[in-house]
């Protein structure tokens, strides 16, 4: 039976699917996108509604991104992607490498929910404009201390590392984490970023290949990346941001 | 060669190091407890901080909890546990169910980390006092939305897995960390659970039995277990809480 992953999140967005999606592209794995995929090919939201109410085989996702195959789920942006690396050949090799790249997925996933959270720091579900005098303390508190914490940590794993990614001695899903991370704060924090990402030019350099992976960049120049936007984890609100 | 477990953890507060702790003692595996244990010994805050410098073979956490064994480093609550539970025959045996769990215990973690911004909603650099203003909407929040929706999402899992446990047939991880969210609820909000937890009855009965299972309960009357107390996750400020 040929394999064929089924991935389900919230169309119109990249949020915390862009994860497993990378994921996918750079391994050219057959996957369909479930939830932008037309109701009449068994697509759509209300697919993706069905599983979250009723899950497979008794196993139900609390949220999006989930991943289907073979009657198997997985949920968890950090467990899809690294679940997925592993089948396809997007992890490191040695046992130690391999079970410390799920260590920096999983903290990779802190920093998502770390970002964001500076436009929802009371609750996601309130909008931004409800808790707009909260995200302006908490967005400058991850801007000057969470911001130069996470990525000076990536940036000493690849000092330590010296092969130029983080885990191990080929790219992997914890390398396509850290270049979605660089994209995102890009986005929504560019005078940030601007004023410290030179600081981090191993992690640049990474960023870089990445970007510069065939797969990727076809990837990133076709309609299936979606645009940031306001709607996903990494928004542009030029008040939130600073130097 | 003797497998041993050396655990790296914050001493004085059960927090994120008792999801791997609780898995080690229901296993009743060799472990050390290295933050606490004598300077003398190789053990506390020092040796904790030397290797959240330098790491372990180039592997450096980006923060405790941590695991070391035989040159092997893991960090990351989730990923500890479910890494120790497949070691130690406290993970579901099939594979579809061997996966699911590791979803739950992501899930679980997703819930801690919101337990914690209840009490730190802008930032863990600062104190508790100087954001309570943001606490009290953050964890208003909380106890409406995210507890019943965390909780309910548990009750489905357990009526739709029909074991009684959360995953499989058997005891694993993932119901030993369900167990540590509700000691943490009823210890942080016993008000809101007063008011709830009956809807969960499923929820309360795994939690009763995994209070029962016997390394476990020798593990609660001992010493080893550092009772809840206001610098861990769950803290008790009366003000956070209410029906």
């Amino acid at each position: 039976m040929t394999e064929r992953f089924d991935l389900y999140y919230w169309p119109g967005l990249q949020g915390r699917g862009e994860f497993p999606r990378l994921v996918l592209e750079a391994a050219e794995a057959p996957y369909r996108d479930m939830a932008r995929l037309d109701e009449t090919e068994g697509g759509g939201v209300p697919a993706m509604m069905a599983i979250l109410e009723t899950g497979i085989g008794g196993r139900i996702p609390f949220a999006p991104p989930f991943l289907v195959e073979n009657g198997k789920l997985v949920a968890q942006a950090a467990e899809v992607s690294a679940w997925l690396g592993e089948r396809l050949g997007l992890a490191p090799t040695g046992e130690a490498d391999r079970l410390f790249a799920r260590t920096i997925a999983l903290t990779t996933a802190d920093l998502v929910a770390e970002a964001h959270d500076t436009h929802h720091p009371v609750g996601t579900g309130l909008y931004y404009e409800d808790q707009k005098p909260e995200a302006l303390r908490r967005a400058t508190e991850f801007r000057r201390e969470r911001m130069p914490k996470f990525l000076g940590w990536y940036e000493r794993l690849l000092m330590a590392n010296g092969s130029g990614f983080l885990a191990g001695d080929r790219l992997t899903y914890a390398d396509l984490g850290l270049f979605q991370i660089v994209e995102g704060l890009r986005y929504a924090f560019p005078r940030r970023m601007a004023a410290i990402e030179t600081d981090y030019r191993r992690v640049l350099a990474l960023r870089d290949r990445v970007a510069g992976d065939p797969p990727i960049a076809r990837y990133l120049a076709s309609p299936r990346r979606i645009p940031f936007n306001e709607d996903g984890i990494f928004r542009r609100y030029p008040e939130l941001d600073g130097d």
